[in-house]
């Protein structure tokens, strides 16, 4: 199985057209439009980040994750590999998808909604603060895999190269409120700044949030200070 | 089994001691307090409401619900009676919860994540609104019964007596917003305004309404205009 190539998310298409139709008619551009870069909000459904030595441990030694699909962060990707997670009263969530490439912890992210069908509470943290954070079991094809700790929902966040920051005026580690339209629409009221130059512009929120106010492609959004 | 009496809200307990106490001082109330009624938010987890055709068919001829905890809103009950909801792909939801008393016309209120787990779109509705809305099974101990419409998203809303109405100075049909606080705190920017002298005030969003901001009886909410 090779990877598929995505086809540009709606808002990158969108973003693209308004520059070019604003630009011939010789209009200002809508603030919202204006930005270095178009904003593209994804929801993130639960999933797993994974050592090497986990990814061993679950599917053979010398194994190497298989991209399935390419996300929008350069480089990133969902895996063709899945595991179950065994919840601590047993209660399982099978094919959860493993995101490439593997990092140096092991994390695993879960929306509330999951996290009570598995019977369990989990903290709120940034991606990547994990001490102290709940336990699990995977399970792989080839064995199992003990996370003592690591698992969390994580803090809704956006991510941002430095010229975004410079555009809405906030550094890393700010908070900023995600307007999300639409007969069922909502505002994020505090969206964690995370800012590299690696990064393209890109909103994550969670199965809940997005079915919260059932975010579709083409529901519009606005990225505010708080 | 005897339906159990519930603890009074959070809210209302607090309402009253604030209440109390700023008389006590001769201190002016904060607005949030000086309304006629606590504001009490509820979480309405996935529930179906039944005709007594239905609640025979499911559980035997001459069948009654029985009440297994009473809701804030008079007269109103979570039945000790289930069902199991088979949906249009087989796929199936089991417990889900009957409310009390029976109505005129059969519905069953999940979130978008229960459709998604269940393989089928349902449609947001303000409750009652059913004409053309998805189909299901449902299953009881004593049979079938065919919907061959009602499943639906129920719209967010919050139910008022005339005197809240006037204090915050809506109508019915009016749409309000509903800030919820917390370290993932949102704002519910539409929110239908639903008004009747036998109704206590209270919001009611669903869960992932309620997962997406992780509302707890604690989490402060507010009750705005647009």
């Amino acid at each position: 199985m090779s990877a598929l190539a995505s086809l540009p998310h709606r808002a990158v298409v969108e973003h693209m057209v308004r520059q070019v139709v604003y630009s011939r008619l010789r209009l200002p551009l809508p603030r919202a439009s204006a930005g270095p870069n178009p904003l593209v909000v994804n929801i993130s459904a639960r999933h797993c980040h994974l050592t090497e030595q986990a990814v061993e441990a679950l599917f053979g030694a010398g194994h190497k994750l298989t991209p399935f699909k390419w996300l929008y962060q350069e480089g990133q990707y969902a895996a063709k590999e899945t595991v179950t997670l065994i919840g601590p009263r047993s209660r399982v969530i099978s094919n959860l998808r493993i995101l490439g490439p593997c990092r140096t912890l092991n994390q695993v992210e879960l929306a509330y909604t999951d996290a009570v069908a598995l019977g369990f509470e989990i903290p709120l943290r940034i991606s990547g603060d994990i001490e102290g954070t709940a336990s699990c079991m995977l399970m792989g094809p080839a064995g199992f895999f003990e996370m003592p700790q690591g698992v969390i929902r994580a803090l809704r966040h956006v991510h941002m190269h430095p010229d975004d920051a410079t555009f809405y005026g906030v550094q890393k580690g700010d908070a900023m409120r995600l307007r999300i339209g639409g007969p069922c629409g909502l505002s994020l009221d505090r969206l964690l700044v995370r800012v590299d130059p690696s990064f393209k512009l890109e909103v994550h929120i969670d199965t809940d949030e997005g079915n919260a106010c059932n975010l579709r492609a083409d529901t519009p959004c606005e990225l505010l200070k708080p």
